[in-house]
């Protein structure tokens, strides 16, 4: 039972045992548990500085496009496991395949959400929205926009349920360091 | 004879078989010749639409650094050749040992470009030199600041006779397509 929990949570032994303790037994009940301690335990590492990390490039087939990321954590010895190296190539994938144009939200510029912002809010007066509801769906739209221009909002390619926050926040829950997507950078030809 | 010239100079055979008509069949001016006419031939294609190319990436082993380029021709067709290929993976290359910080010197910011002008006003003024042999240092440390920090003006890291620019001078003339560095991005962990 600890080793299937293991293998679903990436969790450690005795957090496995903890976690399946505290929720009599039940595995479902236990994965909950350990989630929301991994997602506890990676917001307190959110501050640790990060100096360590890869670049990773990756081209698609035929050379028309191609990406560039960095991908920090804390020390050259995670740096360099394979599962660091392979989260750092399917970033550098998810870039080339999905095009986002930011990392985060706060990286949008101002101008560019009160465009975004402005347009919704019209096409729901438009839509014959009653006052009331138009910020309601101003927000829900964009939520929709975060998802699609921010990387660590965008569904991750190799599992859409999840999202690229997601995929690292599970990282750092398992190797128990901070791990923060620096940067990127992505070239389409004409693009 | 004819055959020499061609591969010293990436000339076509009718042009080489003109150039030593020209230069009464010395090797050395009909060269100098065609190295001339391929320069003009090269800057009558610069206005030329660039829409094909490719894009390259190449990270330093151990990932702390790693480049991404884009560069652009006319056609598929040459974009997909051997000769092609390497080029654009040996620019990715320079970007990644060189450091350039810009394309060419019209792309340095006008504040950077004064705030070096005047430094090396400075410096010059130190150094006791006469007032009308200033301007002429500063030209002089200028040319050399552009040798460092613009990849087109680079000496290129295969041949350090020649810039980035001549290598690419050299390709328009073989190819007979515009060729263009695009822009380029280069990460370097806590760079």
């Amino acid at each position: 039972m600890i080793k299937d929990l293991r293998e679903a949570t990436a969790a450690g032994v005795l957090d496995c045992k903890k976690a399946l303790e505290a929720s009599g037994g039940d595995v479902e009940k236990a994965k909950a548990y350990l989630r929301e301690k991994g997602i506890a335990a990676a917001a307190r590492k959110a501050d640790r500085e990060v100096k360590e990390g890869l670049i990773e490039a990756y081209v698609h087939a035929g050379g028309r496009v191609g990406a560039l990321i960095e991908l920090d954590c804390e020390t050259d010895f995670v740096a360099r496991t394979e599962e660091f190296r392979a989260l750092a190539h399917d970033l550098a994938m998810q870039v080339v395949a999905a095009n986002p144009l930011y990392l985060a939200p706060e990286d949008i510029p101002p101008h560019v959400l009160e465009e975004e912002t402005k347009d919704y809010r019209a096409q729901a007066r438009d839509a014959g929205k009653p006052e009331h509801v138009i910020e309601k769906v101003v927000e829900g739209k964009l939520q929709k926009y975060y998802q699609e221009v921010c990387l660590m909002k965008q569904p991750f390619i190799k599992d859409d349920e999840l999202t690229v926050q997601d995929i690292i926040t599970r990282m750092i829950a398992k190797v128990g360091e901070n791990i923060v997507v620096r940067r990127f950078a992505r070239f389409e030809l004409g693009g």
